[in-house]
């Protein structure tokens, strides 16, 4: 019998399919890849390809765009959205718009153009996300600015155009619906009952263990009990964080360890799968609170998203997170 | 200069880029191409190797499940809910779910396998429209329900299994997580303007004229004004109705006209595209309202969707609405 399952923090019914439950292995999907023989503009000795850099690791009094570095953060060659100007918001009767003002940068995370963050050294797991925090807080000083978002697209079916593992980054001078949901819905269960709800559910998780993939002493990694897609997975904090740019130093190495776990296991259980994740953190200027929860969703893609899902917010899983979890727990 | 829109009734803002807009020829992707060389279950003769049919149009005299039909619906053969069983509603700690109980059907739209809803007479497409209405109609009567979705992938990008043109319809207990939020948010402008919200969106766009695709005496066929996705196209009743099902008869042959008008003018200027439509009407028991107005989304399947919409709810679509519209009111 099929399931219904709610999200309890978007509200969002999914269906789960458990009688006819995909197996890793029933997924068609292509492998990832590095191939590694075209020209490549994130490589050592083609820094002059990228916009000049913003913020670069490791280099050791060399020149700006020059080799030597560890990571790189370079503007994006083609933005979606345009760093100068004003936003001139307006209205058009019953639309509004504004200007496409905002900062579209692209994370280098390694020179190795060999390597993916499943596969890089855990130290340079950790620069990244170092460098994910010190590009947040540098672009939260501009006031034109409400949310800072953090990407990744691995692999071309998951949108990656250049083959070099990297990162990106859009800050926006909106915040984006699904972040304004969950922190609506987040304050009212607050409200409600003065406990964070992804609080509540990580507690609840842990004495189920069956949707736990793996933890550590500061993160965890979760099947969600109500997934839109098969091997959907959530890291988060196990204790109370409102935002990823605040915590403390000590946890970017943990979350470095446990996302380099996770994503090995992916790679072993799912054969290199391409895959987005995202983070999701406070708005701008509500950074500290009590109700919202700081977290990663990864999505590794496996099926087509038809139209069925498009037009209606509701999906079709079929995989249980239960069996997800089962199948991420023993990969090695 | 990209521009920012805010679409009025979900509220989800989009980035529009202007500067590198792309037209029908930027886009990379596979026509539909019709091949008909393999052996397909829901040609004519082959009426035993689909579910015993539900409905079929056209037959005169013959048997059940027996050639002669102009329309036939039937059981989707791999259901992703179960017609039987009771509902078992439970709460799992923070948690709520439901038996996967729903009805889940596929309308063949014509016996002819080499045409599509583009190329059918007018006639079988004003057919169609009545099979999802007969349909939705007799499914409200199954108290379980609260929405019954239609449905359309076409082509294998967007989700098709199977090339023989159809339709599908997914009966619910559950309303889907984008229609409620259209409908509180209807209801909530209702409420400060006594006026439907997509009433004063279509005299906007007439009086606009630019996001205006085709209209005939019933419907019009629009882009809106913050786009997901390039070429996405909305029809609507010009005069406001709250239900699909309910429309008068007369309208049927209306609407049939004017989607097919529409499918041919997107099958010129996109060279025969995959695409999703979605029907969005009332909840099951609230069909006669002031403040929702029914609609079909229709959305070409041109660009892949990364991670950043995934996770976020935010869009980047590369194409206007307003040049959109004008390929697809000069085509031919």
């Amino acid at each position: 019998m099929p399931e219904l399952r709610r999200d309890p923090i978007t509200g969002r019914w999914v269906i789960i399919s458990t009688d006819r439950a995909r197996r890793p292995t029933d997924f068609i999907r292509e492998s990832v890849i590095i191939k590694g023989n075209a020209f490549c503009p994130f490589c050592p000795g083609n820094e002059g390809k990228t916009p000049p850099e913003i913020l670069a690791y490791g280099r050791n009094g060399g020149n700006r765009d020059t080799p030597g570095w560890s990571l790189r953060v370079v503007p994006n060659k083609f933005p979606a959205l345009q760093i100068e100007g004003g936003l001139d918001r307006e209205g058009e009767g019953l639309f509004d718009r504004m200007n496409g003002i905002g900062a579209h940068e692209v994370i280098i995370e390694t020179p190795d153009h060999q390597k993916t963050l499943a596969t890089m050294p855990e130290k340079a797991v950790e620069e990244t996300l170092w460098a994910f925090r010190d590009r947040m807080l540098d672009l939260k000083n501009d006031r034109r600015f409400r949310y800072v978002l953090i990407f990744k697209n691995h692999g071309e079916p998951a949108g990656a155009s250049l083959e070099h593992t990297h990162s990106q980054l859009i800050a926006l001078p909106i915040v984006p619906k699904r972040v304004l949901e969950e922190g609506d819905s987040s304050k009212h269960y607050y409200n409600e009952k003065e406990r964070c709800i992804f609080c509540d559910m990580i507690r609840q998780e842990i004495d189920t263990e069956s949707r736990v993939v793996t933890m550590n002493e500061s993160f965890i990694a979760l099947e969600p009990y109500a997934p839109r897609f098969p091997f959907e997975t959530w890291i988060l904090p196990r204790q109370h964080s409102s935002a990823f740019e605040n915590m403390p130093a000590p946890y970017y190495g943990s979350l470095a360890k446990l996302l380099r776990d996770l994503l090995a296991r992916m790679d072993a259980a799912l054969a290199l799968p391409s895959y987005n994740f995202v983070i999701h953190t406070s708005p701008i200027g509500e950074e500290n609170n009590d109700y919202y929860h700081w977290h990663i969703e990864m999505m590794p893609k496996l099926t087509k998203v038809a139209g069925f899902e498009w037009g209606t917010g509701f999906y079709i899983n079929p995989t249980p997170p239960e069996e997800a979890a089962r199948f991420l727990r023993d990969a090695h």
